[in-house]
């Protein structure tokens, strides 16, 4: 087990009706001058906002509001917000939506408390000493930024998808009532539990040794979610179900799952270009490339992709074959993406790159040739190319 | 899923030479003022306590030293801190040592900070408004103090045990290297081994439906534990086989495994009347009580026990008679409790309670018939006497 820094001091508040206490967490980490920020209309259609600001108010905290945060969320909304902050004295953010809306939240604490364009941590121009304080009300099981330390921003000039990590950035509290999850449609239900499946596994397959504790973990999470998602595609207003996919979800990313391990992060880098270029829904298109990043990877570590098989899928082991079971395994993952309507190839996204843009991407990916990414495989820039091309 | 609050905010710092980063994290951490605070010789004899203290020094701390915390820590030591630490103007409490050092020291935070005696707390007379900030250096995998809430302490006066918990308790910081725990007694090990396994049972062991979540990783946390305490029974010094215990049991005792979970600790509540009379290793106490209070509460939810036998020790479920399932899972485990030398019924431990005795434990545990202690079967006193008697 390599040597590892596990922090994760997110007060987590969650079950029905939590959304209450939002104006108390606000109190208690602090604030006194909020942003209000959130995504499209649902949130207000639903009731769920005028909740918030209810709850904002009972606790006499005064509050400016910016919606508008799209998924894939973009540079020129964090400078809007920033621009509305400094201009407010807001010393709290309080995100109401999903990943893309607390990332959002995050960019612009970011660029509150260290002054200058927060763009500049994306680009590893400089690094953040500190970050206003943030709170979510989660809407959305999927990305996990709730409890994490990862911010992903799209910059439109040149549409460029980066993220930046520091413990900084942590929310202060998230709130979490699996019932906000319930209207969601069932295609972002199943993009959720693919990005919540897809963070899980990125941890998992590691070159690593010894890492029994936090396989099993991982294992049992990424079997419940898949239990779970089924149901969920039959029945979405299923309490547990809603509830055990959210759970998981900020399990899958708080970093309890990298604890002692390398991880590997080449399907969410290779999709980052595609979405960063395409706009594709972030879950799909991981779908969308995992199985090829496996079979490109398969070959260094077949035993990792077995026990995958094994303990995961339920595969039985061929122990004088373990690449055949290996690959069983991956074939039956894909056949759950497609029980979940979520592709398993690129075109099936709706986009054809062509030989160009592959080039681009991998360019892109690999910053010019600077740098590799993955974890059993470490793929460099004709390997990314490789991998989209397998993918289409 | 019930709804849950999970704040776990101590940073943990992992790993080989870790300890040398003790004096910095005391910095990051605002203290200025240190008590060092531990237990026997052996933290000295090994020369750990040197490295501490010139980590302290190398960062310009001011300290003073109070040692001989004793197991099952006693009242009387926690008086002794206070009074120095008020004297001293200690603003930071720095544990190095186990359970019982690490809950001293948090009885001192909670009477320097709320003023008075930190008995009250335990005995239920006031609640805590604050706590000094304490870090632990971790020198046995057991308790889960590190990061755990609770804290535990033995009033000589009546050998009164009593644990109390808030959040305010947390450790700030955990350095944990597995390394230093390379010279623990193979009795203490075990120990150890059997207080981290109890605190996932008590978690696991509910009365509710609908965990499959914090099911699947308490059942993995607990195979992994056994997996490697029966390594540290023939190879004390396998690294990775200490770190997964060390890590696993401040897993199992964060709050991870209690997420929405209605939680049982009978076996910890009976212990508790049974070490502080007796004054028994706790972990050697709890697997003297465990199969007889699985066995007095089995008829209430013998599913639950089969899917223990199955899930936890293997066991092949007999669909016809789950019952049967649970008692052999049952068995399964007070086996491997014995390949590691410890006790499966009281008179083991080198004591033989008295039927007085036994009434009085279990007045003491129901505290006058005014509570029950228990999840699946809610034990009153009477229950209470005949578990103890079961288990002579």
């Amino acid at each position: 087990m390599k040597n590892f820094t596990y922090y994760t001091p997110t007060k987590v508040v969650f079950g029905k009706d939590t959304e209450a206490q939002t104006g108390k967490l606000i109190r208690e980490f602090g604030g006194t001058k909020v942003l209000l920020h959130y995504g499209g209309g649902s949130a207000e259609r639903s009731g769920l906002l005028g909740r918030i600001r209810a709850s904002l108010e009972e606790e006499g905290l005064a509050y400016v509001e910016l919606g508008g945060v799209k998924p894939n969320p973009r540079l020129s909304k964090v400078h809007e917000g920033l621009d509305l902050c400094r201009k407010e004295g807001v010393d709290f953010i309080l995100a109401v939506g999903g990943g893309s809306t607390i990332d959002s939240a995050k960019a612009i604490g970011y660029g509150l408390a260290n002054g200058g364009d927060p763009w500049d941590f994306h680009m590893g121009r400089r690094q953040a000493q500190g970050c206003t304080p943030i709170g979510a009300v989660l809407t959305i099981a999927a990305a996990g930024s709730e409890m994490s330390n990862s911010c992903v921003i799209t910059n439109e000039e040149g549409w460029i998808k980066r993220g930046y990590s520091s413990n900084y950035s942590r929310c202060r509290f998230a709130v979490m009532n699996p019932e906000l999850t319930y209207t969601l449609p069932k295609y972002q239900t199943a993009c959720g539990c693919v990005d919540i499946m897809m963070h899980i596994m990125e941890r998992y397959f590691t070159p690593d040794p010894d890492t029994m504790l936090t396989d099993g973990m991982a294992e049992s999470i990424l079997r419940t979610v898949m239990h779970n998602a089924r149901i969920l595609m039959k029945d979405p207003e299923n309490y547990n179900a809603r509830a055990q996919v959210m759970w998981a979800g900020s399990l899958a990313h708080n970093g309890v799952l990298s604890c002692g391990v390398q991880e590997d992060w080449a399907s969410h880098q290779l999709e980052h270009e595609l979405s960063g270029m395409f706009d594709v829904a972030h879950g799909a298109g991981l779908a969308a490339v995992w199985g090829s990043v496996c079979r490109y990877m398969l070959d260094c570590k077949p035993e990792r992709y077995a026990q995958f098989a094994v303990n995961v899928m339920g595969i039985n082991m061929n122990c004088s074959d373990p690449k055949e079971t290996a690959l069983a395994g991956i074939e039956a993952m894909e056949r759950f993406f497609k029980e979940l309507d979520m592709p398993i190839r690129i075109h099936e996204l709706g986009v054809e790159p062509t030989e160009e843009q592959i080039l681009e991407m991998a360019g892109k990916c690999s910053r010019g040739r600077s740098r590799k990414v993955g974890g059993i495989r470490p793929l460099d820039e004709e390997d990314m190319a490789a991998v989209y091309r397998m993918a289409l």
